[in-house]
């Protein structure tokens, strides 16, 4: 296991790499906002992958215990059903905290880094509305 | 170029391949704090990275055309400057948006998807506690 240095303000060693990717971050979303489950057709099109590529991903999500894959059948004709498990569920909120702090700190650096720049940096930084709806 | 489809609205293309990897999130926010520059030293140390993974993740940003890296001399010795271009500080800011519209819809996600839950679920969801200082 390699060790951040205490220093290491940036290192953001909670960016989870079965999570951070993303395709995953779509996934993961779209299966948090639907506890129940969702056809591997529609999380597909909420997505926007191919077949191909959202296999790839859920096969990840679901060695990493995140996300299980249940195959059945419903009038005949086969049904893929995916849905977050209760570790994948908690991993996932533990992820945002961090990326939450990640967006928190970039716009802490982009307001900090342009009060010494130009009055054209200025709007840059504004434009983040960080912490409004 | 793919095209997403129109309803796809967890794809997240925004989310630009060169900025989205862990370690160099942590640079680019570094970066943005010191808009005149960081040593090579100093960045390391910030991102708690090795020189190995720092160089690498360097030379991916500069050919992106995000960060420009000056090698001088300072008392006869070799001292390697990285700095933010305009570009990369204006693509790394629009990234910012669409990371935080990620962090939005997980959160939102989580209170749908904990809504119909058991009570167990729902402080997790609150955990996230989004839009606070």
């Amino acid at each position: 296991m390699t060790k951040t240095p205490a220093r290491a303000p940036f290192a953001y060693d909670g960016l989870d790499r079965a999570i951070h990717e993303k395709a995953r971050l779509g996934v993961l979303t779209s299966l948090m906002a639907h506890p129940a489950g969702l056809t591997f057709v529609d999380l597909k099109h909420l997505c926007g992958l191919t077949d191909g590529n959202l296999s790839r991903h859920l096969q990840v999500l679901q060695e990493a215990g995140m996300v299980e894959i249940i195959k059945g059948y419903e009038r005949n004709r086969p049904l893929t059903q995916c849905r977050l498990t209760p570790a994948g569920r908690q991993r996932f909120l533990d992820y945002l905290a961090v990326l939450e702090q990640v967006v928190r700190d970039a716009a802490a650096a982009a307001r900090e880094g342009s009060s010494g720049g130009s009055a054209e940096e200025a709007p840059s930084a504004e434009s983040l509305r960080l912490h409004t709806a």
